[in-house]
């Protein structure tokens, strides 16, 4: 048996623990010198949907925890339709992990269970990061546009292709490092990939995150009770949530760190992975 | 004759060049492996008032040019009341050392001779650092608000204590990163400080911000002839030009990464000098 250190993204094996008799899958790998960073998926996305690239740079330095949350995938159950049910489930996976104190990372709709999570669970959570990122009832997300709704309506050769346009840009540059996203996230892991969606996933988030979207529009209150130190990163223009909002995030938040990344769309982390990596480095590290 | 790298910022000697007949002051030090970092300073800044540490880290990888633009202590001749005499002033200094390509970096009114420099003259400019910084025409910045005006008002015990107030938030932790710039920009440098201001250059300087602040408000449509790749911060709560502006330059700039620092105001780079270092070496060191 390797230790943990010396496996990859693409080698970690998928583990399971029972949570309250439903099988949560997850991988678990890295440095176990820092605190572990527990990362909280996108809408549809299951742990193949991590850039390896980027869990394998985070994970010279700290212990690296992705999980399918309930019903996702892997993972047993039936996946909740609102965001609160589904923070109490990340809750008590981290409780059956044993776990007292981690970073929390979460990307989309996974942010939106990163922000829960540290509200109902503040002693749990040293450091927060939010990608392509919102407050709770932020500005114009309680519904995608047209642009957006028409990208989800297209048909694509498998679940990742969608991410070309959903998470990057048009433009050519923006483009280039969504294929080479898209080839890292596609063939880094070649054994033992995830297994697909069911069908009842994708209805349940929609109405997971239209529900979140629709508290109390506007007030942005409840972020003061968020104490943690926060990174606040998203793209140029993130159709998916408007740009606006990760700014309306760092104005509102007691202690956040905003970075908006140029010529860049929902997954900016994505297209600029070194310096992400480089960036959420030095915040995790405490670098001022 | 020491070679430049073995100066630091606190004993590079001041040099001294004729501009159609008036004497510019200006130091030049660090690696010459890189492009040149050429930096414009604040209202009624001299030399003294850039951070030595700063300005000591990133001379590892790059030289660091600082300089008093006309009429600004050591250098002769009268200040200039316009942003667009200021950014030729500055153009002429460029080009009297020969330079033909520079990273340019303006902080606060830097940052607007910084842009017009930039328009005037695209082809000297590689990269672009705007700090505590708007656009012009930008939101809110045609006059500072009573609170800022009270500042102006006092009387401090040097021309560096007003900096508290003005570069930094109220917050204990701010403040205890303030007195430690405070002790680098006032005891860093022993010998051969910077002569003073004369009492032209604040009202000259005034009404040059003041004029350049409103021009075509709400008009942000010249930043696109900005090409360069730019890197925009500030920090929480700038108070001398409101923290949203740096969200506008960089929603209007074609190539810009925006930084907000937490807990912070208009000095954010100052609060966070390591951090700053780090982020702004990646930057101009091409990181993706």
């Amino acid at each position: 048996m390797k230790t943990n250190i010396e496996y990859t993204a693409s080698t970690v094996p998928t583990q399971f623990i029972s949570i309250n008799g439903t099988s949560f899958a997850y991988r678990r790998f890295g440095n176990k010198a820092g605190l572990p960073l527990v990362h909280l998926q996108h809408f549809t996305g299951t742990m193949e949907n991590w850039d390896p690239r980027v869990l394998d740079a985070l994970a010279r330095d700290r212990e690296i925890i992705i999980f399918n949350n309930r019903g996702v995938a892997s993972t047993g159950g039936e996946t909740p339709d609102n965001i609160a049910a589904i923070a109490k489930d990340a809750e008590a996976f981290i409780d059956a992990l044993g776990l007292e104190k981690i970073d929390l990372l979460g990307f989309s709709m996974g942010r939106m269970v990163a922000q829960q999570f540290t509200l109902d669970r503040p002693e749990l959570v040293n450091k927060l990061i939010l990608l392509g990122t919102a407050p709770r009832g932020g500005h114009e997300i309680d519904d995608f546009t047209p642009e957006v709704w028409a990208i989800f309506a297209k048909e694509f050769p498998s679940e990742y292709e969608i991410l070309l346009e959903t998470l990057f840009s048009p433009t050519t540059t923006s483009q280039q490092a969504a294929y080479k996203f898209l080839n890292r996230v596609k063939n880094g892991r070649v054994e033992n990939r995830d297994s697909k969606i069911s069908e009842q996933v994708a209805p349940a988030q929609s109405a997971a995150i239209k529900g979140w979207a629709n508290i109390n529009p506007g007030d942005y209150t409840y972020l003061k009770a968020i104490k943690q130190p926060v990174f606040v990163l998203t793209g140029h223009n993130d159709i998916i949530f408007p740009t606006v909002n990760s700014f309306l995030l760092q104005q509102n938040l007691p202690d956040a760190q905003l970075i908006i990344y140029p010529d860049s769309n929902h997954g900016a982390q994505y297209q600029f992975p070194d310096l992400f990596v480089k960036q959420l480095t030095d915040f995790l590290n405490g670098v001022k």
